[in-house]
């Protein structure tokens, strides 16, 4: 695999049959019963093979041969680097993309929240790593609950109180809890201040009965977004230097730094340089969108074109009898509200912009493309990738026009 | 029903049994599978009767009292002010409170999009004014397959082009199709312009083969927004004159204009002035929300107070170790990027943000009235509360502190 993802490795990965229809192992599938499982198979069928332009819309695509392309490029690159991914399932909440990244060389995947990591495992996803802490009784009996069947689950912690809360669970369930020690990269968002503290709750994690440390995370989402390479580059060292010395202290000290995981999409080509990193938990990279395009890559400034822009929404036109604008059926529950606003495949001088719930408005420049009528479809780049896709129940994958396969996205509103 | 909604009635018109938890009529359903159902059955009958903190976070609840209070509010005031409500369910996506807005009076509930129909219908709602049109063939082939099961649905038209669309599908599939006229306020979004190119579609309409026309709707979403009461209604006033004048004509004509829809929560109690309107679309009264609270009412200049704040957002504190500041598990992913940003319940000099797809960040102001620990909940007045319940599959009924009912929102992501 280093040229790119053949076609058979994907339908395989994908676990797709002859259909075409990715249908996950029965053993493993919770998210969906049978019945509803069937009931998918026959309406996805009816789908599958079709052109993507007579979709019902507003409904979400992926382009099949740019993400596999995304797919082939991080690893080449990470691989070159010396350092692996670990991407971040949040972005798409679809174990058929995380089975691709698994079976292109990814070491495991990261989950947000502790029932995106339950539908992982349930459609057979085994290596996950919860990047976000369980505080309350409820989550953490069901982060136990978790890995008492999942032996690759992991999950992060970032106080004493949390870690023998964790403890005292594991021992109730009757398990050994991997943990990785949370370290706050000085946004003070999540984890624990690097140095001193980090390494004293590593040492407590290690000492406790029902957890086994297995290293440290810190994740800087700040970084990922700051324009300019040289910035963004800088940016992202500076923040990770405190927690690389305290993986070195970690070492030094005897404890289990084998997984020292950071960084993301705007800073995959960066994070090996942090010393002691071991992999990036990239996540919008398999898809890209308009707020990463405009953060400029390392060697074009304008446009961040390391990855493709991969993820489309199709929207339809509604109404075109008013001068200088049209009216779609793709608004702010289709889009979102994010900035940029979503970008117009292939036209020039259209401005497209999701404020409104349920309609979306186009807005006709002096040197518009085109013009469009009531019926015409088009395409748009979204803003942000990640809360667009926890809008859709479903991913059409296509190649050219075609649509391919149909995947669920079944971590959707798995915000729990 | 003059003063409050009864318990009886509450029960009995969301369809909940003995144990309080909602199964919709078995002969209905196909928005569920029985097993599904089953499966729903059991998790929700875990969560009734406990307290709402004892709920696993992020989720959404609704104050029961309050949107019982709020339906008898609305209900009131158009009755004595000579109309009636067809509630929007694009607010609520929820059959329980369609079925709870007609069991209290409301002539019949509104969907934007086809796929929200569908699944009304299949709920048992057979009262339902579809406010967009459908221009597709699968979409206009959807809505006369859903014409032909459910004598109570209307869709609208904007064109003359759409209206034969609609009369040749209605002969295929051998139905009368109802109709009302989609009128433009003057916002350009959706509709026809007023006066003669309404008037000639209208009569256009009443001539087809496979059509009925019943009327025209015309809706200023603009309007609803303005603050302060007497601009808002110098607005609403001004916006409709135009489809009222073009209403008179067709009744003139000889034309049924036995429905003139429009209006909103911001003018429920501004609609009936305009002449021959016959209901108002009203959404967001169920459950109010930070936006059209700061629009300012008749009586209240600063604060809309004419129905109560009955949707929350539960959230948990994730970090608390870092001064002035800390990190829920409810970002935009559980709470949208509207602005103005979710207020917290019951608290002053605390402020909420959302910015972040996973975590919401709570910050103190030096007159903070609390300062959270790791695993302390507190509850957020959501934004805007359309978008927001389109994020989750269910909705909490809280009387009091206690679960009272778990309502599917089975119209989530119908977006199609």
């Amino acid at each position: 695999m280093t040229q790119s993802l053949s076609r058979r490795l994907f339908l395989h990965a994908a676990g797709a049959g002859a259909a075409s229809v990715w249908i996950p192992r029965p053993g493993n599938v919770k998210g969906y019963t049978a019945a509803e499982m069937r009931q998918r198979a026959v309406n996805d069928r009816l789908e599958v093979g079709i052109s993507k332009w007579d979709l019902d819309t507003p409904c979400l695509c992926v382009d099949l041969d740019r993400l596999e392309r995304n797919l082939d490029r991080m690893q080449t690159t990470v691989t070159r680097n010396g350092i692996a991914s670990r991407p971040h399932a949040k972005t798409h909440k679809c174990p058929a993309i995380a089975r691709l990244q698994l079976a292109t060389g990814s070491v495991g995947i990261c989950t947000a929240k502790i029932s995106e990591a339950e539908v992982m495992f349930e459609y057979g996803i085994e290596q996950v790593l919860m990047t976000t802490v369980n505080v309350t009784p409820r989550k953490i009996r069901r982060a136990m609950l978790l890995r008492k069947r999942c032996d690759g689950f992991t999950q992060a912690v970032d106080t004493a109180a949390n870690a023998r809360d964790l403890s005292a669970a594991a021992k109730e369930a009757g398990v050994v809890a991997d943990i990785v020690v949370d370290v706050d990269p000085g946004g003070h968002r999540t984890g624990i201040t690097a140095g001193g503290p980090a390494l004293e709750l590593a040492q407590l994690v290690d000492t406790m009965p029902g957890l086994r440390l297995r290293g440290l995370l810190c994740y800087d989402g700040g970084a990922q977004h700051v324009t300019g390479f040289d910035d963004r580059r800088r940016r992202a060292l500076t923040r990770l230097e405190a927690a690389a010395d305290t993986a070195a202290q970690m070492t030094r000290a005897g404890l289990d730094t084998g997984i020292f995981s950071g960084g993301g999409t705007g800073t995959y080509n960066i994070d090996h340089e942090t010393p002691g990193l071991t992999d990036v938990q990239v996540g919008s990279y398999v898809f890209m969108d308009a707020q990463y395009r405009a953060i400029g890559g390392k060697d074009s400034p304008d446009v961040y074109n390391d990855f493709e822009m991969a993820l489309t929404v199709l929207t339809t036109v509604l109404n075109a009898q008013y001068a200088g604008r049209a009216t779609t059926d793709a608004g702010a529950k289709a889009n979102t509200i994010n900035r940029p606003w979503p970008i117009v495949v292939g036209e020039t001088g259209i401005t497209f912009t999701s404020g409104s719930d349920e309609f979306g408005t186009i807005r006709y420049e002096a040197d518009a493309s085109r013009v469009y009528a009531v019926g015409d479809k088009l395409e748009l780049i979204v803003s942000h990738c990640d809360p667009v896709v926890n809008l859709y129940d479903q991913l059409y994958g296509v190649r050219g026009d075609v649509v391919e396969v149909v995947w669920p996205i079944a971590g959707r509103g798995k915000s729990i």
